[in-house]
């Protein structure tokens, strides 16, 4: 037992928070029988613009059905998106594919551009590590604050290490290359990562559908390492007992939305939380109450 | 990486086996609005003769509202059930009464004997120990053959240490006890114990509707430890290296049927199942995919 359980502590409020939307404000984007993102019924005129590629009716939007490839969708849809970077409808484009299809497991649909997914609503997938130390005195994380000029989330908290994950790239991958480069963790060390499960975010946000699978994974570090920024992307870590991140994933919004979830799920993990908290079924359900898998 | 994934091995028939049923052939239980349970469409005439307790139509039962009291509903529904014990139709009476309600965080609804649980399709949540020892080759993990003379499951494969939680009992009161009951670990041993999560089971099962929520428990063992049961439930115990264990669990029946998911849950919060596994993400949604909470 110990005092992570005080009644103001508010951890709740994340899963609540990255699971809520009200879906009669979005059509279902489908391709054939299956929902592979939700498009803000407002954005509907923008696909009827493109009706050799998108369906359009109310309620639904579909890719055309004699795209029946996951290439001439990914191409078609692609051209589409590249206009609609153009008109400035797309912002911060990466030159990134993501898998689309309705499991992480089942063969892509298609692929599509990194920066259209909340766009399209479409789930994305990345990976998320918790750089923690094991001290005499109990846990310790590692919380990286991201650099001011970056696009989504300037001078928020977020994992000592954390990257999308594109089309062709396995988790593992991604993590390795992502330990080097966000925190300066060489390959010998980062081949200690250990996988631990996902958690899921399914939300409306600022109009657009939200949704995420990330790959959570754990590091114990050595006390003396000292990560090290090569990309740009992290502006300084901290190293800070258990106690103070509870307080910063309870009480602030100083940590990147959905950063919040994976690090809950390592309170979970770790005993951190336990069963006699008043809210603790609710909460570990909400980590991966689902949307996308 | 590592061998687990060979292609041979069925890991997520567990989670599609303890996720399976035809709610079809059952009436929800509800209170109020509140459904609690779900009863075989072929047991309402049971339910009709108690009409003091239960209304009953066609394809729903509820507890009369004039039962407006957990203490009512509890004694009413109680004296129900001692009845049909008379007649043959509840088995293995424990005099422990179970928490009913929609969510473990909420306040019970009512109470009733345990051996009903499956005969009223309420959740029953219970707490399942993963007991590990860290040897320089690997993880190998304890396991428990149930006695034969046990009412459910007797030979079959179990945890370290497993029990129901009963109305009133913390899940760590009910741990620290069944590790000594169950495998003599002494109290201060038992005291390391880790939290982690739960597993969820939602199934038609031999007619009845199993839901179960197990709160899972890790407790890494010194390598000269040897587990001695106390209370006859257990036959023998066996240490086993992790491979072993997930031969048994993907090619075997021979562990006791939840527990294959609390075993599961361990492969994937240690990186034996990696997200490089062909059905990663349809096992780790399958582990909570509710029912109960």
């Amino acid at each position: 037992m110990n005092d992570f359980h005080h009644p103001e502590y508010n951890l709740k409020r994340w899963v609540q928070r990255c699971n809520t939307r009200d879906l009669t404000r979005f059509a279902p984007l489908h391709i054939g029988d299956t929902v592979i993102g939700w498009v803000p019924k407002d954005h509907l005129s923008r696909f009827r613009e493109h009706h050799t590629v998108f369906g359009v009716m109310d309620a639904e939007v579909w890719v055309q059905g004699h795209l029946n490839t996951p290439a001439a969708r990914t191409s078609a849809v692609g051209e589409v998106l590249v206009e609609w970077e153009k008109r400035g409808w797309v912002s911060g484009w990466r030159d990134e594919l993501y898998r689309v299809s309705t499991r992480f497991d089942d063969e892509p649909l298609l692929l599509v551009e990194r920066a259209a997914a909340q766009l399209l609503g479409i789930c994305s997938y990345g990976v998320h590590l918790n750089g923690f130390v094991q001290k005499p005195e109990g846990l310790w994380m590692w919380i990286a604050r991201r650099a001011k000029d970056r696009p989504h989330y300037p001078g928020y908290l977020d994992h000592l290490v954390a990257g999308g994950l594109t089309a062709g790239q396995s988790a593992w991958e991604v993590v390795i290359r992502e330990c080097w480069e966000e925190a300066g963790i060489p390959e010998s060390l980062a081949q200690r990562c250990r996988p631990n499960g996902f958690v899921t975010v399914f939300m409306d946000h600022y109009g657009l559908i939200k949704r995420d699978l990330l790959f959570t994974y754990d590091l114990e570090l050595p006390e003396d390492f000292e990560p090290e920024n090569m990309d740009g992307e992290v502006e300084d870590f901290e190293l800070l007992p258990i106690k103070d991140v509870v307080h910063l994933v309870a009480e602030t919004d100083e940590i990147k939305l959905n950063c919040n979830l994976v690090i809950i799920d390592f309170f979970v993990r770790y005993g951190i939380l336990t069963p006699e908290h008043p809210h603790y079924s609710k909460i570990v359900l909400g980590l991966r109450a689902g949307g996308c898998a």
